[in-house]
């Protein structure tokens, strides 16, 4: 049971009535109706592996998890119309593998993709990767099959890329983490499927301006960029503790960017164009060097590094998260100040700084001192220093959650940094979707200021 | 005050109790409180170039029409963010010009850009030209400012690429005709602006498969691929009537694509990739012969003839519209079944289809007769013919309105066709958003069952 009801962080267990775990659309309507009926809080539950507590219950004891792990078949590819129509607890992995088996791509990469579900991505809105040149999960959805808060199933499995037949009810979907009802099914939007790929690690001079360097690359590229992955010198260390063979590449002065490019064409030289790219930012004196990897094995090496960011977070004794985003234009701006804040917060402590710079998202990690309970530490962090950091992010127009969503772990960020308005619109909607307040109840916002009985 | 009370295909007229222009959001703020308390409908302007009679009030002659012609400031253009902020009222031509002039591409277009207003864009969630590379207006909104019908304001003017901190509240605006809220400034996204473009006349082979064409251009163009419209002969040869100068070229026995590809950057050689994907496309058979335009002057004239249709379709004596979307797919399958019922229906009618091929979309248009009654027969035609239509283009899973929505002119279709538990939840949304019905009374939906007071 632990694994259902603790979060992917360990940082909270909450307790459950029970796990259910329905294999058809009727089945979960069948215990939206029940759920309903006795007033019983439902958490749906994907793949766990969320980072803000919300696939899990609340300690009340009262309320019930759906997992939906029972529905994950790949319901139809339709390689013409370029679409992929699945079940909602389809394992992403999976996914993007019946992708590539017809010749095409779905756009969605991040480091779970092996145990995340498709709901749970469209519940998060789940970026990761690429989203520089493909978008996030609400950008892919073409279609959608949800039960409501009443049992009421809304059925809308197209695959069109459009239809303006009046307000597009699934992208009230995308983001809201299971709050407004239970998504059953998906069609997602596929893209040819990339045969070529240029990947360079990229050695930033010292104090050089990212977003200026992004739109050179973007510009230069001809938007074939698909990622632009920032990592400081702290992070690749930590990574590269964490692998048995680790590659013998260095951060710059000023960081590393891990750039790509792909193409599903063979009549673009994409090596030809990264040299040229490089070329100019090392002109510009943006980058100190660059290493463009010439084998496929150089490729994922450079990727395994990435991707072991986390573990090697983990393997410290894990990192206090701040999933900031801030307009592109304010990135250099955030890293100066925030980095000041911390130095005068406590002269001592470590950071992990990496992340989607593409899209303007760094993961700007604090890490738990090796000889420190995390909990605490976190606990210690997230009251005072945090509130600092995305103080500044949000007096430069950010946000404290670019991609990890709000959850139970977020909520009084929402209410200390929502705008009023906005925060109101999202009341009238959760309670017009779930006016009994049964759908995951403590996660996001309340329908009303008095929190309902879970 | 005619022109604020005719909708722009002159389909129907009807009556105000005044047109309001506020100057600032405040006003708007102003003037939606006072109707509140009166009681009285509000119907948002914005070019009133839309096709489905959602900018034209009802003949009560108790709506008030708010224009925002007179707001229409550029607010910022932030070129390092690649992002616009503008007032609502701004002119779409207007933004695009602001963005060229920072070296980045506003990535909307479509044939009324001279006089529509990016609030109407996004009440429509407008589609046009460059979908199948960059998405419909929704795709583009970063940030929102909207007054909702209680005279909030919601204020999110963010220029970020990320931001999940809950419900995505400027998502209900995108298609939502003036229904929930008035919008009353923007932030845009942009992208690298294009400069260089290989623009190609593709004289389709009789039977030609335009989905898997597509699917062929879009891989070997490295998805490059800008614009995918489609015309039949008939449709280029109403244009050619329209226009002084028309240029020589003729459709293929299938048909024609113009299609373009576009770059930013100077290191891909957009001429000699459009050449090998034309080759491996004649190769197919898909294509008898392709002409591609080696000039600025060559290109425009393709595109001025393209855009010539509506008005050659006007000259004739208009055109009743079916603004269709299917998956691609299914393209050539609904090509032979409508035009099987528009055979049996009536042997004599004439048609003009062409549209957005690249994203499914069909404009297909039957032509009224020269000698005959264009409201009466438009009545006649949209009463029987395009309910077959409208039922083959549903059965292949496609859709009565692909982009131009539903307005006042659709309301019977949208109940029709709109799956039960889809509009029950938009019933839910407009509720939660317009308790009273006061937003643009009689469009989309009704909040319940029984019409509101307008
Ligand atoms: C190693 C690692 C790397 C990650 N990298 C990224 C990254 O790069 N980018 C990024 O965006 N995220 C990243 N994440 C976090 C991300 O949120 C998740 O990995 C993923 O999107 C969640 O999917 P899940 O199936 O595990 O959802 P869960 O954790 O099970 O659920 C997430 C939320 O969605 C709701 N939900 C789940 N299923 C449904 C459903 N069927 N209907 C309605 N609501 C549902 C839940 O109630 C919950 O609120 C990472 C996580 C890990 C562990
Ligand atoms: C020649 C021509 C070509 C066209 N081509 C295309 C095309 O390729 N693709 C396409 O998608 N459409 C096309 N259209 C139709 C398209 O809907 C409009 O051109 C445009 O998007 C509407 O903008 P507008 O400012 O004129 O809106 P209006 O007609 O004024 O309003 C449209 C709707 O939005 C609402 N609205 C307006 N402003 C606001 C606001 N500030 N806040 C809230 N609601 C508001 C109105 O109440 C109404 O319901 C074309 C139209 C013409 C005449």
């Amino acid at each position: 049971m632990a694994t259902y009801t603790t979060d992917q962080r360990q940082l909270f267990t909450g307790s459950t009535i029970a796990v259910l775990k329905p294999a058809t659309t009727e089945q979960v309507a069948d215990i939206v109706r029940l759920a309903a009926h006795r007033g019983i809080g439902i958490v749906p539950q994907g793949g766990n592996t969320s980072y803000c507590g919300g696939a899990t219950p609340d300690t009340s004891g009262r309320q019930i998890i759906v997992s939906l792990e029972r529905m994950d078949r790949i319901r139809e590819v339709d390689p013409v119309s370029m679409s992929i129509s699945v079940d909602a607890g389809a394992i992403l992995k999976n996914v993007q593998n019946a992708a590539a088996n017809a010749g095409l791509l779905l756009p969605l990469s991040l480091g779970a993709e092996g145990s995340c579900r498709i709901g749970g991505n469209i519940g998060t809105n789940a970026g990761g990767l690429s989203v520089v040149r493909y978008g996030m999960t609400r950008d892919l959805l073409l279609g959608i099959e949800a039960v409501l808060s009443d049992g009421t199933v809304v059925s809308d499995m197209r695959k069109l890329r459009k239809n303006n037949t009046g307000y597009d009810i699934k992208q009230c979907f995308a983001g809201s983490e299971g709050t407004l009802g239970i998504v059953t099914g998906a069609v997602l939007r596929l893209a040819p499927l990339p045969t070529r790929r240029a990947s360079a690690w990229l050695k930033l001079a010292s104090g050089a301006p990212l977003a200026e360097l992004l739109a050179l690359v973007r510009r230069e590229s001809a938007d074939l960029l698909t990622t632009f992955e920032f990592m400081t010198a702290r992070s690749i260390a930590l990574a590269t503790e964490a692998m048995t063979n680790p590659p013998s590449v260095r951060a710059g002065s000023g960081g590393t960017v891990l750039a790509e490019f792909a193409s599903s064409s063979r009549h673009v030289g994409l090596d030809e164009l990264m040299e040229a790219v490089l070329a100019e930012a090392i002109e510009a004196g943006w980058i100190e060097d660059a290493f463009l990897a010439q084998s496929e094995s150089q490729r994922t090496a450079m990727w395994q590094l990435r991707e072991a960011i986390p573990e090697g977070e983990k393997r410290r004794n894990g990192s206090v998260k701040h999933d900031i985003s801030v307009p592109l234009s304010s990135i250099q701006r955030f890293l100066d100040l925030a980095a000041s804040q911390v130095r005068s917060y406590d002269a001592d402590l470590e950071l992990s700084v990496y992340g989607h710079a593409g899209d303007g998202n760094l993961h700007y990690n604090v890490l738990v001192p090796p000889d420190v309970d995390r909990t605490e530490f976190t606990k210690r962090i997230e009251s005072g220093l945090s509130l600092q950091l995305y103080d500044t992010a949000a007096a430069l127009g950010g946000t404290f959650s670019a991609e990890h969503g709000v959850g139970r772990f977020k909520k009084h960020l929402l209410e200390r940094y929502g705008d009023v308005g906005r925060i109101a619109a999202m009341r009238r909607i959760k309670k017009a979707f779930d006016p009994a307040g049964i759908m995951n109840p403590g996660a996001i916002v309340r329908p009303w200021r008095k929190e309902p009985a879970s």
